[in-house]
């Protein structure tokens, strides 16, 4: 699953029929310190999350797992609602390049 | 799914069996804010979208739900014509890098 | 599905026994003009593609209909071969980044 | 199946029915040298896995199978946890550009 | 399918049962060139490959084929062993970005 926010939303009339009466969501992927990272994309929903809302997202088949025993072709979709991301990383990530070039062999 | 805009189609005689009598269209991939992002792709088409149009399309297993009880190899197919996208984002857009350059750890 | 073009092929004697007789080709993607874009990849072939073809190839599960019913371990693979393409973007593709810069609204 | 490390984990009030009592852990992918790369996800969790332990995970419709008979709609799920990597390499990846253009044919 | 080399091996003492028994090799992907490409990963390996050997690959569903009926988690897996490749590009691949900045409109 992936982190995300709702940005917007997305009218469509003619779709197939399996999605007729789904809302479409519009989701910018955010890394867990909550940067916006990589393409927006539209997601079916199944929490009724909102505008600005975080959320996560999955991808792929199990999307639609969610709509069963309807199968609607959706490749994406929100699952949850986000209450908090708790997040510590072993190194600072501001860099990792300059790591790679001072490291002193101990071992 | 993502966002994508019709912008041209293929011609193919040697094709899967299942595939023949189906629309092939040329999709341009696109942000919400419609300006173009990625790889072109060939997609199925269930919608009857024409050259041009703002359309929504899906990848993976999903691309042939459409198409059911056929099963045509599609990998990538449309599934929506869009009348309208709105999007609102938290914070703009146009200068996520500068952010990193500038900030002061408070914390 | 994406366009692509063979531009060789790969022999195997150690392998998956349901790909024993099969046609393992390396296609090279392209964009709709034609140029080359991101990684080669081996792709199974249910057209009889030969070296310098354009073709289109599908990814994921659907890559393994064509050989139903027995079902390869194909997560690529050939499913037609291009006649033609016809591409006409609404707007040129060669300044992009600029457009966004100098756009003036006239609506 | 991907390196990672476990770097944090996520609370979600809102979710699917059958995530319900699932973990949700924030896994940062790593390189076989166990360097960061590429973007952070959120994985459901079959092993137990604390945080920063070093483990394995799977993409797509895998994810789901260490939680049969229920089907969470996980899309990445942790499947092992790492006791040790060893990695030799043919060639040095430090300069990998480099090589191209300096190699002179031994053979 | 793509093509790769072995360049490790991993263990992990907890993982999931189906994964018992199964060895769990490090593999750099490469181009039909054989240069190095992309991010390593950890396949699942149903041919006997061993350290240093050209292999193809596949991602998803396709990779718990070689095991049925079992099916562990995998969703990356050795498939073959390559003997050989031939690759024939019909223009070098060395300066790509020069053509278009010399190109003539011709017609």
């Amino acid at each position: 699953m992936y982190l995300g926010r709702v940005i917007g939303c997305l009218w469509a009339s003619v779709k197939n029929q399996s999605m007729v009466g789904q809302r479409l969501l519009v989701v910018q992927p955010l890394t867990p310190e909550l940067k916006e990272t990589g393409k927006c994309l539209v997601c079916g929903d199944s929490t009724g999350a909102g505008a600005g809302e975080l959320i996560y997202w999955v991808r792929g088949k199990e999307a639609s797992f969610p709509f069963l025993p309807t199968e609607p072709p959706f490749d994406t979709s929100i699952v949850g609602i986000v209450d908090s991301v708790h997040v510590k990383r072993p190194d600072p990530p501001a860099a990792p390049a300059a790591e790679s070039g001072k490291r002193k062999r101990k071992s």
